[in-house]
């Protein structure tokens, strides 16, 4: 469980979340991780393989760097595992940019530095529901909406907690159809609107 | 009470929001109305008189236009009232253009016609917190994440429901220190961060 | 000749415009017309069919319908003609909004009541240059730096003067390979950008 | 001269500027840099002191730091040299990013280390007229359409250049009468319009 490592006291537990959701759409932030050239240009667009929402592949079980691979091959044709951007919730009293770093961190670990950009304002806003035909951005567990931003990250990214692991790809490796086949949740949509915003989609 | 006339079914008792809004922050949107010229240019922004959050002020008890005047003058003064923007929660399972819209009707009247840009991003984030030295932006009952529109409405605006009075101002009174004073929440803030998105700020 | 048509004084004729190309980028203005339904979103997409920089064909030899589909289908074949947005140069002393309007009118004649957005910002800026390598956005005759912007218009549109059709797709034909391979100058990239500016970018 | 210096070929002497400032408007950048913290907050925002288009100050005659402080006062007074943010143009062939670089890298010296943000899109466009009523910005020496960025840089400022001095100024103190007083052309305008951009408006 990702979020038992959280020490905050605006925690909530399993059963008072799955209550809040039946009743409000939830605050997330979604952060595209990228790195880019002295002139700002996104070169890369990082990835997470992470255990999707209903997922049961956990990282305790990935022991060796080969079975990861094979079990990541599996866990993709299976569905148990996809590419994803780096997501999470916006916690009680948080602020936006807290919420952004404490994922960043959590899913990069302590050295990627990311920055933070400094406007308030999401490139999009991501509306995830449980039935997929709403919006085609798709979260089984709740209705969440979910702020979007590019974060340019250039330091030493290690995938930590729930991510099995980190891979960085150019903008049309991000568009083409076998890393969109590994992608669910719409985030495969979310990747072509952050390569945008950046003017760099193919 | 505004939102009893609401009649969707995820519509929440108080005691129930009372005991969401201890758990997780309420995704809100601030609309601001302006009238625009033919070629696209703020000339006009929308500010309502309506009770504040822990304001007692309620429409039923305004028989008349003079007795209305008066006592917008005392209650202004007093605190129980102030000029504000639209502004509203986001339902479960409700799409951010929905509740846009429905916030618009219920406080400009059916007539207003307003036209919801078709860019999702808001032009800025808000973040209210029941602490007013966190962000500058306070609501004394909830932290609430709210996108923020400048929503351009060409139609008949007629104040309805919750809302007392609307008046219009041209981006210069907005900011004066007069209609300023009116004001609570940091919404004399918000004002001028929407004026400043489309480049009228003065 | 377009321009011709022109009255302003601060026209140039075209030895001089050629002359002035070679000292410095021209300001352009590229407009995406869109059809929004009453919640703002992007249902539709207009493109204009209009000869290339570089092409012959002119309105004035197109004397039938049958005869400009015909035509039109070989004049896309062999590049002297392509789909495209809304395009053309900022004049000295004109406002962007001024020559926004002034090129929508041009092109898609005096009823389609184009709502020119309030945000001075573009939604990107496109950088077209004479070597296609550059930028990926490509005029043979100028470096030109060209603000974008998704207007949705309203009216009646009829094609007008160099424009000699236009024609209205759904966000998944605008990006559908047909359409794309009827674009030039990277104009298919400059749509996927718009539909992702709107978030309906498939 | 500052231009002098400018190594490009694609460089025009002044006589050839003068012309093509007559028939076309000119594309500018302006940068306004920034200090931000670790969550990407803006904390200072950075201005210049520069001889104004008309002024006659130049940075040779300033021989000595108290001799210069004495002459910026008097200067500032008598509106030969006033606070301002870095400007300057897009010269034929350049990229809009190779623009912001070269001018910050002119302006605030080799080792600013600007962050030029991702997104292509400027915050806003300024439209700087020789007339001073058309939109606020003036520039008595030519139409330029601008476009405008919030610039974090990290490093070691040092004016250069063109730039007498660089003085940095909270939020607060970047929009106060006295701040304000020392800025011409709408450049406290700008200053407005970047710091709502970023959220911090006072």
């Amino acid at each position: 469980m990702t979020d038992r490592t959280d020490t905050r006291t605006n925690w909530l537990d399993p059963r008072q979340l799955d209550a809040v959701r039946d009743q409000v759409p939830i605050v997330y932030v979604d952060a595209v991780p990228v790195r880019t050239d002295d002139m700002g240009n996104v070169t890369h667009v990082g990835m997470l393989l992470r255990q999707t929402p209903d997922g049961s592949i956990s990282r305790t079980v990935v022991s060796g760097r080969v079975l990861l691979n094979e079990r990541i091959r599996e866990a993709l044709l299976d569905g148990s595992i996809s590419r994803t951007v780096v997501s999470g919730r916006v916690l009680l009293n948080e602020r936006i940019r807290e919420a952004l770093l404490r994922h960043l961190e959590k899913d990069l670990g302590p050295l990627a530095l990311p920055k933070i950009p400094p406007e308030p304002a999401p490139f999009t806003v991501v509306e995830y529901f449980p039935d997929p035909a709403v919006s085609g951005f798709h979260d089984p567990r709740q209705h969440a909406v979910s702020l979007a931003f590019v974060v340019p990250v250039s330091g030493d990214c290690q995938p930590a907690q729930a991510a099995l692991d980190l891979a960085w790809y150019s903008p049309a490796e991000a568009v083409s159809e076998s890393v969109r086949g590994e992608m669910t949740s719409g985030h495969d949509r979310l990747i072509r609107l952050a390569l945008a915003s950046v003017g760099v989609l193919p």
